[in-house]
């Protein structure tokens, strides 16, 4: 089972996946072994005929009117999402959002570990974030080197980030999750996943100003 | 200058917008008058072409060699974004991530209004979260109804999700930001937007994968 190295997944797929997990998860803690397309598109308020191509993506053929085993799926994806090896990750920027993303639900169950946080303010620094240790940013290198920490997580203003992402990779780390509202520049050997939530605002925004207008 | 409502713009583009505003914003306080696509293009790590097509969405025309004039294109951005009526919103979940909400750079400035807070934690109803009230969730339906509020912000468990937007919607509040880890049914009637952050975190995790795979 290494379908994720050797068969590309669309990335519209690849973005539900998640949620098919955590769903699949339920059930099976419920005691169903098998399950349908309909059922999981009807449950999770999707179209079945997406539901089928997103998990023919990950390489599972379900039965005719019978539908998919449940543990096997369940494993299937996990291997897609790479959770067989779980990751320890930093994050700069012990705020809210710092500390609400250490909270998040499904964060661990998907395989996430935030193993330290820093902050460039001394009043944080020695003090904890939602149990994890916050330290000052001049060890943020050095110890990401010497942790072998390949995640990033960016939760600092905008006029900070390009700075702290520049620190990220110059410690080694591989991949940068990131919260400010800014894009940032890194190296093509560095993946970047960028959560601009003033982008998502701007689509509620137009979307309900069109509802509102023939009103 | 009606363009929002007669030129669909695309959502890639639409998504972008926020990002040129704040930027443009700042050039203009910083006592610029005019900018080109090529520069705009280097200072926010975007493509030249793909800026000159989002800025032709919104009905500006560069002029060519000289560039465009700043106070205008931010104009006609915040009149696509519908920023001249800033909108209030009911925000229903009063922890870290609310609060990371409510504190979030460019919030405010894109034109989002947080007038109240619920839970359903009697602990927290009657204290403040950054400043706004927290009040018990048998108030959202009147108080919704009472002061048309429009947009509802839901960063409650995923359990908790479908009923504080059923409770939305028959509050008639018209546009949904999800942040719950789950998808959320609304009429059609309704507008939702849902951030996703474990869909985020699995394609920051899968392309790590393929980055570290080779090594």
């Amino acid at each position: 089972m290494d379908q994720a190295k050797i068969r590309p997944i669309p990335e519209p797929s690849l973005r539900r996946l998640p949620a098919y997990l955590f769903y699949l998860r339920r059930m099976l803690a419920g005691g169903r072994d098998v399950i349908s397309c309909p059922h999981i598109a009807r449950d999770l308020h999707l179209d079945p005929t997406l539901v089928r191509k997103d998990l023919e993506a990950t390489g599972m053929i379900g039965k005719p009117k019978v539908g998919y085993p449940i543990p096997q799926l369940v494993g299937t994806i996990e291997e897609f999402l790479g959770l067989h090896n779980t990751r320890d990750a930093f994050l700069v920027g012990a705020g809210h959002l710092g500390a609400a993303l250490i909270g998040y639900e499904g964060f661990r169950e998907i395989g996430l570990n935030v193993v330290a946080a820093f902050d460039a303010d001394p009043a944080k620094v020695g003090g904890q974030l939602r149990g994890i240790s916050v330290l000052p940013m001049d060890k943020l290198i050095e110890l990401a080197q010497r942790m072998a920490v390949h995640i990033g997580i960016v939760t600092v203003p905008a006029a900070a980030a390009q700075s702290v992402a520049d620190a990220m990779v110059t410690g080694g780390i591989r991949a940068i999750w990131n919260f400010a509202p800014t894009h940032l520049r890194v190296p093509e050997s560095v993946v970047l996943e960028e959560v601009q939530l003033s982008s998502s605002l701007a689509v509620l925004s137009s979307r309900l100003n069109k509802m509102l207008a023939p009103e």
